[in-house]
């Protein structure tokens, strides 16, 4: 479980054997991601994707995201033919959802490369080569921003989520103008105040990943088990 | 949020204008409730019902049952043409999670309208004719017990759920045979045990719902609010 | 073909080899049910679950009934890896689809038994341990009444389906008050009066199962065949 | 219910007031129509296309073909804006069920239209210009042959629906070489003999229209209500 | 790209190595096609199926009959275990498109079997027994037409569909009257015209086959290579 | 017609009547966009997603960037409320589809804006505030490159799309590491291109709208017309 601010979201890794099927003999494992809102997540109760009866693009656009992310960061071949999904569940939404889902994402993973080492499992027993954060950064009224809370990030002029190591090089950036366009100036103000929030969230999940692990850690099992963070 | 041993489920109401198409006219309110269960709550991971692009036969068939339930112990004419959504969304199962479910979603529904009545919306101010709740009984190994765990209620031989008034009178019985059958003795044996349950559970709703509402309670508002357990 | 007063239910059994994947390797067999309704077999015309695109929450939950009821009389074992489908069509509906449908269900398992035993594909030649059937009972206006026609069962304040054995013992109890809640004396006699219909319906099976095949039996062959009741 | 052969469909007319969005305002009436199979119709069980999410090209293709034909003998503008809607479903397929479809359809929509009649709601009493049958012809081991049971459907080598009218003139002609070609001197042979059944269908449509009506008419009633054939 | 007056369809082939499920082990090729509109295609813009998550009955209709007119010019034993898939999307929409597109599905059809004879990849080297082409013809204001625009199209009081081989003999017939009937001697005219027409045609398509193959055919490959017309 | 080398993409745009429901009685228009890859437009044969029943996450992300960057450029409140939709369909794809479909979908807006600004039914003449173009960028083999054909971009290091306005500020950045990550630096050089790129395509806008329309721009009318580029 992930908090920034108001906003909280549920991390789970699931490890299972074998990978998709467009990769089933290249000896590399698979690492994917899936987030959803749960209905009560927002003041306004939104749908249910289920009973709408398909995944909107939203939906679809951040899981995609959230694995991408994950994949920069990691050495699939040590994963042997498993795949590794995270569930991203947002309990609470006040802004930057996708990016703590991002940041959280990466802890539930390094648990579960924890637990699979453990298991002797791995190829490699460090296949993670740094670690990731998220976070938004935006422009309201004139001046940039970090971590938008939802009612300053419905009026941000210009939006953009920055995905980093620990080593301050990048992974992902989106930067959108709201029915706006932004300077070059602009993109590099927040570019900089990106990296310094990123750099902080590093630290953050280092000191919990050093923690005793909160709760049973299921027992290593050599197939279909599932570690939680 | 409602704890049944490990079985974890949260309960969150929404309050929207309106009722369903067929209703509309008729001065009646409506309750209704939508289950689903996380991927990540069961120890082996299930697929998300948005991304199979539907809603499955036990998810439908338990989130009627909840709405059913609920329904019996409100007076819908009290509501005006408002439409109560309670979302049960299952956090982490061990067993009895639409048990667990129905005896949540009556702790949200009772806060939701105690924060209508504080914003003057109800025709009646006190609509709940009854506090309601619910427990799974099974018999394993020729022996009746409450509210199994998820290993129990695998290999139990006879499975049902009750759902009972705090008057002690019943709202709903569902009792099977799980590959065999059973004697009417042994029915009765389930009902005692089950409406010893509910009467308890029923005790505790009561103290749950006396204690200040834990969070800001939203204001109230005369469009489009929610309420949150 | 089953009739209740007014309600017409097309049960027919197909037998094909094989089971669900997640059976697979068990070395049972499997019984499962498909409930439907044609669109024109009630007074106002319902849209057809095809075109819609989803079968509904009731078709399904009555589907799963029908599958389950049957299992309890049926020992797996016996069949084989391979599955029975019913197929239950309800031609003309006037209340009690439902429990008309495990009635006439069980008859064309029983005809679907007699034929795979005749073709000699069953490893034990009487896999039923009993008859199974289903009625309907309901509280309108205070008074306790089996098998209610729509119009009574529209307005029942309880509604209750029973499934047992010609034996007595239960199969499946499945109460509900209608937006109201009932007395557990209630549900005593509605359960006599069940118990006694039940009864008097597994006569009428015995009679009907003891009459010759209506029409031609399909000839006995070993793969992909259908027994039709 | 027309049966052919062993083929048998339930024909079914409803009416509802109203009509497509896109007709609304014209004053003109709709009539149209869904066809559809029983799983249990044919020998080897299909799966219903309600569990599978869709309708079938086939199946669309047949609806499309009995509204068109039907509304080739009616005068739209005597309905009003009405719908009538006529459901065929195969209870059980030998071949040419398409064209049993079509010729039950004309009997179950003049069943509606002397209904409609009756209950004063026809601006036109008489809006049926002529009666409408089907047959299917085609080519056998070089021999042309009427209405195809399915086996020798399934091997003709030409396969051709027919749809006329009791004065002889055509509404739709449809013929297909299966995986060949045909000369046209086929084509007229096969006219020839499909004229010469149609006239025959027609012949026993009206004495089953003589007949009076088998059941109880429903009584006419200002809305929502519905004749059965 | 066939070009029928205002009407554009794109065709194109596409090879795929084995069959669908029903035909392994058969021994046999399959051709089918795919026929669609862009949403642009027509005047007025038509929604896209892809958004509306189903395919309607009328492109279903229009590719079944696309992939039939084509099976039955070619010898599919001489294809092995292969399909040819033939895309008709139509740019744009004047009338006429099903006809355009299986005339120009045979241009691609012919150079995909001239491209698979290259690469020494079939059985047989000329499976093709004839040309297809297909024309539209139509009574309009009780004068007989060929190959109506849309205008024309939308008015007519019969319309028909021819699909011809190059030596006259027939290989569909699609007639229907449009709310109205006719009379034989008016389908006698109507193939009349559309049989000069699809003679017409088949020159052209001799033609343009003359011609060298316009841009780079892509080189012969073992395996899931694709040859565009 | 855009074409980018290889990459051909069909852009048109339809004016409606008429705005998305939550945005109705707003007074305010809306762009959108739709864009899809026919089945033919790739080496290796893709499914059609109406086939496949839904929009693919790729799908659907890039026609929500090809809709918000045109939206960055136009002043809503002139259109009234009517929407215009532009559709993006790749004929041929070589790398490059979504910034191909971005600037070519500029253009054919900017058609639609002066077909209606001739028709009169523009609030403000000139609501476009500049024109906007975009690129593809990357680095292969630590080199950066511009627009990158597809056998580039397969196997690109780092891929980013810049969407730009004529005046050289930014509409959207989105940069992604492939499985790795970048140094910001890298990022500055791969800005500095995309910018040069934008800069020389917004020069070709110009010129191709300052020919005159090639083919019959519809007539003005009061409704449902629509322009083609």
């Amino acid at each position: 479980m992930i908090e920034f601010g108001n906003t909280k979201v549920l991390c789970a890794a699931s490890v299972t054997e074998g990978v998709p099927r467009w990769r089933v003999g290249s000896g590399l494992g698979w690492v994917t991601a899936e987030y959803a809102m749960l209905p009560s997540a927002t003041n306004t109760r939104g749908d249910r994707e289920s009973v709408k009866g398909r995944v909107g693009g939203r939906t679809h656009e951040i899981s995609r995201l959230i694995g991408r992310s994950l994949r920069a960061c990691i050495d699939l071949s040590a994963l042997g033919e498993n795949t590794i999904m995270i569930d991203c569940d947002v309990i609470q939404a006040d802004g930057g959802t996708r990016t703590a889902a991002i940041t959280g994402a990466y802890v539930a993973l390094s648990d579960a490369i924890t637990w699979l080492a453990a298991a002797d499992r791995l190829a490699d027993p460090k296949p993670l080569s740094c670690a990731i954060a998220a976070v938004s950064v935006g422009v309201v009224n004139g001046r940039v921003r970090l971590d938008l809370p939802y009612e300053e990030d419905s009026i941000a002029e210009v939006d953009m989520n920055v995905v980093a190591t620990d080593t301050g090089t990048l992974v992902e950036v989106q930067g959108t103008g709201e029915g706006a366009t932004f300077a070059r100036s602009t993109l590099d103000q927040m570019l900089d105040l990106a990296l310094a929030g990123t750099e902080k969230l590093c630290t953050l999940q280092a000191e919990a990943l050093a923690l005793p692990y909160p709760g049973d850690l299921p027992e290593p099992a050599p197939r279909k088990k599932k570690a939680k963070s």
